[in-house]
């Protein structure tokens, strides 16, 4: 049993006081988990582009000041009352998409959506108290997405742990929190990709580089990417990506391109940008009768998606995906294991690796471009 | 033999010449078929929005004169060279999705949507001579949908007619040419309904009517109808429709009154008007996770559908449908079939015979609101 069980943590975490502010490093108090809870000592985060987009402030959901982060990995340092799926020692993914398997959404069988904690975590609080366990002389600071990876100490709800293949590498396996599932499970869970069809992915960064992957394992044909950023062509091949094109070398739309590339159009595509206009090309593109386009990028509040509704009444399909699809206890540590049994990268996504205190810079990073996945060593 | 057989017919035939003008039944002469092509006299045909539509003048790619008219049935009079799959004297629905069996399309098993004549249909006009079978007075007219059955005799590409049972009544039948059919197979093919479903119509015409049939054979436990146009409850209640929404009787907007009536949505929805702020509103009445959106109706050509695509990632699914999915000439003689076996209603959509001669009428109770379908004796 930890020494510190019940008792208050003060460590190391970077708070977002302010959007657009840069982080900053503070001895923040962390209070013990009560019922339903588990306090993660995390060790590794990495930075996703959610996390960027709320500290920009264009998140009108967005609560300051808060703990940031939602992609890591760490060891559970306590568990509150009533929590028998974890203990003490148990390595964990925190998940930012709960997985109760009691209510209705998690029963449905259609979709990884848990409803349980979403009215607590998506203000900022924890279920059983609605109130924060970080605080900074005396202030509360608000959670985020149920993880606030950044941060040595972080509680969250027992319906948000992964427990994890103990001997599995914490420093690689936290980019199992959101982004390369996220990519494979659009390809596996929502598409449903099958041998031989043709892929087309917008935006190679991480999450496009691992619907390649997953595009690449489920037998597909033709892999085409698509990026402004020529920077990412030769990385990309690497993940079964078979030909690049670059919307600036073309002058018709690329949608048009790409039907013309592929005699009618593309059977899967995938929008791993969070750009609404790319989003309806990327439903153009499909071949008509069965073409369907997924959704993965997230765009900014308030902006919309069209087109012609005779895109859809000849045979397009709209979908989007979150998480990829997966129900995050239960398959995370799958995916895990994968991983340790080599079936799917992680290493390779990570171009940068830096420490909490550094995270600044990581954000810097994330921006610049020849960035996948920083992680930081917390 | 009909002695007709490689003669030109001279037949009564409703005219368009004009966007908007009333239709004139001339003389017009039909020209026998020749290769894959079928001379059909056509006895009843019913009249469809999409007639309308295109004679409105509002279809950039409607052409004039034309001879519309999509929803039929008749007796094959002769064939031309090589037609093997239908001989004089079968009774036929022409139908304006054609079914090669063949192309690309045909052969993915994943559409009805077949593109062999597409290029031909498309411009009026038939494959082989890329010319009409219709003139008047030496002024050749255009044909329709590749369908055209204003007219006693029609010719038509041999992949798309379906060879019925002889003993179906074809005043009845001709109604499986288009309406009918969407509804079903929207619920069927399209978004397959599982039993126990909840289920919102859109718009309570004939398609949405035969959607109410379908989503009650498949199971649907609430069957939610919604129209603006309180004459259409009573009689839906026949169809299968469990509950009735008028919009205009709440201040809300429809979809947030659907997610409130059914606990967070509806499991799949169906738009059969063609309104593009109705299919919008289906897709967001959909439940959060799973609920899928049939666009069934037919927007006015350059308008857009739009929404957050926010509504995608977080599960729903958008898809469209035409002709329901079905593949036209196999299954049409199956829904004959079905028809024969009383297994689905045709006479409950017919609420008005007419004749050939009194079309213009036909289109007025069209637009009246309180008609179905009228049968038109040919
Ligand atoms: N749905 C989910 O559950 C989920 C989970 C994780 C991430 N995401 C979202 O996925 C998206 C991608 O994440 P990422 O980490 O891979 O981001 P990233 O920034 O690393 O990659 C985006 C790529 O798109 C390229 N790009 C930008 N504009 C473009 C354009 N107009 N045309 C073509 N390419 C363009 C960039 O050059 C870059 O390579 C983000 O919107 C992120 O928020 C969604
Ligand atoms: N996709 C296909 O293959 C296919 C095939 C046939 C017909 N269609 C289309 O399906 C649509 C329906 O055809 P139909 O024959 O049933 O038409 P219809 O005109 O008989 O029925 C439409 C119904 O919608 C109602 N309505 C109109 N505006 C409304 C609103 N704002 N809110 C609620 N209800 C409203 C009307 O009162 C009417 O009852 C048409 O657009 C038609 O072109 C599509
Ligand atoms: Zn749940
Ligand atoms: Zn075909």
């Amino acid at each position: 049993m930890a020494s510190t069980q019940g008792k208050v943590i003060t460590c190391k975490a970077a708070v977002a006081y302010e959007a657009n502010k840069p982080l900053v490093i503070e001895d923040v108090e962390v209070a013990p988990p009560q019922a339903g809870e588990v306090r993660v000592q995390i060790l590794y985060t990495a930075l996703c582009h959610t996390d960027a987009y709320t500290w920009s402030g264009k998140d009108p959901e967005g609560l300051f000041p808060c703990i940031l982060g939602h992609e890591a990995a760490g060891i559970v340092e306590s568990v509150g009352e009533g929590v028998t799926e974890v203990k003490a020692g148990d390595h964990v993914i925190p998940c930012y998409q709960a997985e109760c398997k009691e209510c209705k959404f998690c029963k449905s069988g259609k979709t990884n959506l848990c409803g349980k904690i979403r009215g607590a975590t998506g203000v900022g609080v924890m279920m059983n108290d609605r109130k924060s366990r970080f605080s900074v002389r005396g202030t509360p600071i608000y959670h985020f997405m149920g993880t606030s990876t950044f941060s040595q100490y972080t509680v969250v709800h027992d319906v948000s742990v992964a427990k994890i293949d103990p001997q599995a590498p914490l420093e690689k396996v936290c980019l199992l929190g959101c982004g390369v599932p996220t990519g494979l499970g659009a390809v596996w869970n929502t598409a449903k990709v099958e041998a031989g069809s043709n892929v087309a992915i917008f935006g190679l960064g991480t999450v496009g580089l691992a619907v390649a992957e997953g595009a690449k394992a489920a037998g597909a044909s033709r892999i085409i990417g698509i990026d402004i950023d020529t920077r990412k062509f030769e990385r990309a091949k690497n993940f079964g990506v078979t030909e690049f094109v670059n919307p600036k070398d073309h002058e018709q739309p690329i949608q048009q391109v790409l039907v013309d590339m592929t005699d009618g159009g593309v059977d899967y595509s995938f929008e791993c940008i969070g750009n609404v206009s790319i989003m309806r090309a990327a439903l153009e593109c499909c071949h008509k009768g069965w073409g369907t386009s997924v959704i993965v990028g997230v765009a900014a509040s308030g902006q919309e998606i069209a087109t012609r509704p005779f895109q859809l009444v000849t045979g397009r399909v709209w979908k989007g995906t979150a998480f990829g699809g997966f129900k995050s206890r239960t398959q995370v540590p799958q995916l895990v294991d994968k991983y340790m049994n080599k079936e799917i990268k992680i290493d390779e996504y990570i171009t940068h690796n830096l420490t909490l205190e550094e995270i600044n810079k990581a954000f810097d990073l994330l921006h610049g471009g020849d960035c996948l996945r920083c992680v930081l060593k917390v």
